[in-house]
């Protein structure tokens, strides 16, 4: 592995107002998501806003999980941030979507962490199959 | 504005170790990085991990902002996602490149919640100018 996380940026569009538009729903789902992508949680706190839409950030062994909701538009913006080789941030993804009912999803994959091939003296040794080390409790 | 939020994604090498691997010098940085960008804090949560890195999440009325470390790499991944039309996530990331002492920076932009041209009935109106609606605490 060349890179030290996997990024996984999720748009979530036609999701139920009442589901996204309620923090303690939204918690449930993310709890699921942080469970399916088989990641560790640390912290979790959920915002409502007024009138209305809900911001929830999980905290993870494995980086982070957050979800920002329009429900008047039926929007939800959710990144998965997961290092090592034993979680599936996919996975949280789809479990996002099934609570939120989304009817169209779209997810895109970054790689992060990976070492610049411009960089000539980093000064640091290069990244690999080492992210597990950096993020045990 | 034909999207809701501006999520801008930064990759930061040749990091000051011990800087990276201090929970509170870390957390400064952040709070930094918050008022830099004109935002509104709501929580953070910082994290220091065993044997190195830290990880820190910010809660924001405009979204969210976080710092994952590997201090052992001189290397940070940090994301900063906002909504509305006052705030300045690129001036965030110039302020943590400062307090991190990063020789080597790559920062890019997403745009999240673009209205998708395939979904024909979104059963929701198109989104327009009404982010900061969403945020008003």
């Amino acid at each position: 592995m060349e890179h030290l996380g996997q990024h996984v940026i999720i748009e979530l569009w036609g999701c139920q107002e009442g589901v996204i538009n309620d923090a303690a729903l939204v918690k449930t789902a993310m709890l699921d998501a942080v469970r399916a992508a088989n990641a560790t949680l640390l912290d979790i706190n959920v915002h409502m806003f007024s009138p209305h839409g809900v911001t929830g950030v999980a905290v993870l062994s494995e980086s982070h999980l957050s979800v920002h909701s329009w429900p008047e538009y039926g929007y939800v913006a959710a990144d998965v941030f997961t290092c090592g080789e034993t979680t599936n941030p996919r996975a949280a993804a789809k479990e996002l979507q099934r609570h939120f009912g989304s009817t169209h999803c779209e997810v895109r994959e970054l790689r992060r962490g990976r070492f610049p091939k411009s960089l000539s003296s980093p000064g640091k040794k290069r990244p690999a199959l080492a992210a597990q080390e950096a993020v045990t409790v």
